[in-house]
């Protein structure tokens, strides 16, 4: 392993990132041995040749400590395991602090971020494009919250695929506490990521920061629900002046967590109705990766579910999107009642539909248990 | 009344329509006492000039039987009370059977369309739109069909408002039948139209010709609810092709009658969440005409509703977009379960929510009742 010190000490540099060097063509190791007038000279900062020269021993022996744990790395910007994605954007970290598997952070990786408090319905969209998207060879990038975040993540993990969570506070800690057990599956199955030193706790100017990271990593960015005025549409806006594209799924207006997806699809976000909208658009860039993720990908039909026999589809179609009984559903459909209960219990074993309180029925997404 | 007797010889010769004698700058009323050489050189069909020296006697004593009736009369293209929005189309009628008020289809209009088995939140919604736009001052123009078309008219005749159907068949005919109620509303407060002569019936192909009249007459049109491969993506074509604005209301992706108005709005039409995205899109038009709409116009709060106390709005967040109970409500809220009722009583009777089958508890739009 090359030299984590050097890449702890310039990881400790509240807001130096790899814009200088990449302008000088210089390796970042060298900013720790340069003079403060060739530092200044290279555009850092008063603070940042301060910090350069006064390094926190104290908190680097803390970074040293936490990375002698099993599967733990420093990766710093130009060596070879750093994110060619993220090595792009205008201000790409310095170090990465990465627990898990660092080969993930170099696979093709979609973006799945929305609201910390989305309908139900919300959240298992998430997952399930994360889970598509994920059989098909991408990996999905998310920011380990609460809502849509968490459910890209088990999505990807659902599908046995890879997934890549970006934290807003160092490694040594996790961030919401609930989601620890996760960590450890994310851990397993991908990468945690931070670009901030252990002992960071998780303070809100971190997370327009953290979301230039998942934005950074990733070919695209997918906004699942999101209110006006949330950090999901910050981490798109990222991607767009990342150059990076940005889906955004469409929703009842009746919805305020659709409220955030229409403004970007009203400043230009690709409308996304299925994964494969999301594949369309990204052909060329995976066909660029060498990557065959087109043959693999579900059709619409599977994301609407198998085709029923016509009685089934008449059923389902009385159902719609809001619960109904028994009874309004003989009303709808004309079927008897015998006919329905029976229906209704095969499309139940199926996945399609779900009893719920009160003893009325409502649809389910395919694939959903 | 002019020459009623000439107009319906026109509007008897299937498929001719202003074309031709707008480019030649004559009065169409000419057509009937050219020679045949002369019309040829118009650009007439050898059917249109059979037709033309063979007018349909018996039809047309009918359509004059027709016309006898109270608010009944014949429009020619080219005379004062001919719509100007329709005259200016690409293949406008020769003549427009009207019934009701003539005056209406000169006003400005926006055409509300959709499926004719929309989701019942997607007829209210239509049911809405209309009532806010025509309370501002825009008649309402639909096809008198079932599903969103009713629900357009029926928001307008609720705001007191005006409104126009346009039907696909003669006059002397209301299609659907279970319709005729409401058609004599449209009468009362606004007009039934076609360029169809009586005793027309409603085939399906005339339903294409009809949508052209619809988005012909509107200065936009706003799609509520649509399947792919609906009527109401060919009335937005057609508006698209008369230069006219195309609206559309996006939806779950995981409701059908969304698509069609995703695909309208990947094409380009504009994104529309409130009644004033559509008066901001139409503002230079409407000041063309000197209307003052947007002055009326209600805002954005209004049509989501009064401010609430706050413990009202956490009870409305909890509830969100599906059913619940008052056990799921107490359990979301932490409020006691005599409160929680309460609240509900209350919200109720605002008009807010609603109790439905099962004792469960759904959100209504504000403003319904």
């Amino acid at each position: 392993m090359d030299d984590p010190q050097a890449w702890l000490t310039l990881a400790r540099v509240p807001g130096l990132h790899a814009g200088p060097v990449r302008k000088a063509h210089i390796d970042p190791r060298a900013l720790l041995h340069e003079s403060p007038a060739t530092l200044a000279a290279l555009g850092l900062r008063a603070d940042h040749v301060a910090a350069l020269r006064r390094p926190d021993r104290d908190g680097i022996a803390r970074d040293e400590r936490w990375l002698a744990g099993t599967g733990r790395r420093v990766i710093g910007w130009g060596t070879p395991d750093y994110p060619a994605q993220l090595a792009h954007i205008h201000d790409p970290p310095l170090a990465l602090f990465v627990e898990g598997d660092v080969a993930a952070l170099s696979l093709p990786q979609l973006a799945v971020v929305g609201s910390r408090n989305p309908t139900p319905l919300g959240r298992d969209t998430a997952e399930q494009f994360a889970r598509h998207l994920a059989a098909a060879g991408l990996a999905i990038t998310s920011g380990l919250a609460l809502g849509i975040d968490s459910a890209g993540h088990r999505g990807a993990l659902q599908a046995g695929g890879r997934t890549v969570a970006v934290l807003g506070c160092g490694l040594d800690r996790i961030y919401p506490r609930s989601h620890a057990e996760l960590a450890r599956e994310v851990t397993a199955h991908g990468a945690l990521v931070s670009d901030l030193p252990t002992g960071t706790p998780p303070l809100k100017h971190h997370f327009p920061r953290r979301n230039r990271l998942i934005s950074g990593l990733s070919l695209g960015t997918l906004v699942v629900e999101a209110a006006l005025q949330s950090g999901s549409l910050i981490t798109a806006r990222l991607a767009l002046e990342q150059g990076r594209e940005v889906f955004a799924i469409p929703g009842s207006i009746h919805n305020p967590m659709a409220r955030g997806c229409h403004r970007l699809i009203r400043d230009g976000a690709k409308l996304v109705e299925t994964v494969h909208d999301i594949f369309t658009e990204l052909g060329a860039l995976l066909a660029g990766l060498r990557l065959q993720v087109c043959a693999e990908a579900p059709d619409a039909q599977e994301v609407s579910g198998p085709t029923l026999d016509k009685d089934y589809e008449i059923l389902l179609d009385a159902l719609g999107f809001a619960p109904a009984s028994i009874d309004t559903l003989v009303a709808r459909t004309g079927f008897a009642a015998q006919e329905v209960a029976s229906m209704l219990l095969i499309l139940e074993l199926g996945g399609r539909v779900a009893q719920q309180y009160g003893g009325l029925y409502c649809r389910r997404l395919p694939g959903k248990d």
